[in-house]
């Protein structure tokens, strides 16, 4: 058996996918599939496939291909979704109450405990029946309550500083939406993924400028 | 000078990552930094930096260092920030919303000019001045307004229907926040940027399972 320690990150960060097209086969009542029939359905080469999976030992049969079900259930063992995960919100803005409406994350196992915001006037209000509490709360909640991830939706000014707070309260995982990279001001032991909105936009705009180029490269004769 | 055709796409996807921190270190005040300093501060090899921007000829002088200013506006052109992008939201719901009022996007030059939404209910409802439109307005707004990218902020299940019919009225780049890779569906011209907000937050858990498994590893003398 392969040591799981030494997986890299793009391995890891590969699994998602491979977990949501093996969700949508099992709707489809799929009981099994060749890497042959995964890689197309999911433009990758089946040779990617292979060696990603032979990474977690393998789930593949000879002739056989892959058992869709055991599959999908290995993967959800490895991301982590064996077990459910409680969150809290900070910042209940615009982007913190759209997460907090995000209904599929509980498909998951991700349940939205408490939203909590330093603006008093959001205090006791709620999204989907899940409270928006004070930030002075914050310490006695994560004490008395089950917390596994923080959801960071602040401003960049405040992530720093909040984040700080959250580890010392004994927060271990940050899932962060302010732009900028967390982990860099956090102890190495606090896990932090973030989503840069801004930076995905950017990725897009980049190859739309790109394509524009090549296509008057090709009108003028130069490409 | 290098044919900029062939920069991987790996190169592309970290570009956001150099056009941020150059923007931290201008409202800092840093005019110039050394490919040494700014590899500290990302948390990247100096090596990768120095072989990430001689990719586009290169912006460094031997002893000096990278002219911030000049570099921030040289990836901010390559990234496609020299031209305003307009763009529109198909989804009115909390993520629609929610994207509608990041302000921020407009600092990068990217404009959100409508909202569309199939719910008659939301039809003349507006978020931060935006007007929210009937679907059955979408193909004569698309002709009449430059529209650059549509936002997808729609279920999984209405997704690629809606996409192909943005296709046909002449989208050509499409922000994608369903939980589907849209690109398989569409024409390879079609520049498609996906926004897995699962796919992020399992890759967290992902990492919190393994970081767990080491701890009891380590705890139970089998590490």
């Amino acid at each position: 058996m392969s040591n799981t320690n030494t997986i890299s990150s793009a391995v890891i960060n590969r699994l998602p996918r491979y977990y949501r097209f093996l969700a949508d086969l099992l709707r489809e009542g799929v009981d099994r599939i060749s890497s042959g029939r995964l890689s197309q359905r999911m433009g990758v080469t089946a040779s990617q496939i292979r060696q990603d999976l032979n990474n977690f030992g393998g789930f593949g049969l000879q002739g056989y291909g892959y058992n869709v079900k055991y599959l999908h259930e290995a993967i959800g063992k490895i991301l982590g979704l064996d077990t459910a995960h409680n969150m809290i919100i900070i910042g209940a803005g615009n982007l913190g109450r759209a997460l907090a409406n995000y209904a599929d994350f509980e498909n998951l196992g991700f349940f939205i405990i408490s939203l909590f915001d330093a603006n008093p006037e959001l205090e006791g209000t709620s999204v989907r029946n899940i409270p928006v509490r004070g930030m002075e709360g914050l310490e006695a909640f994560i004490r008395d309550n089950h917390v596994d991830i923080a959801l960071l939706c602040l401003p960049k000014a405040n992530a720093i500083e909040t984040a700080r707070m959250l580890v010392k309260f004994g927060i271990k995982a940050i899932w962060n939406f302010a732009h900028i990279d967390l982990e860099l001001y956090l102890p190495e032991n606090v896990l932090v993924e973030n989503v840069h909105l801004s930076e995905s936009i950017m990725r897009l705009s980049c190859r739309m400028a790109r394509q524009k180029d090549e296509s008057e490269k090709a009108e003028t004769g130069n490409g």
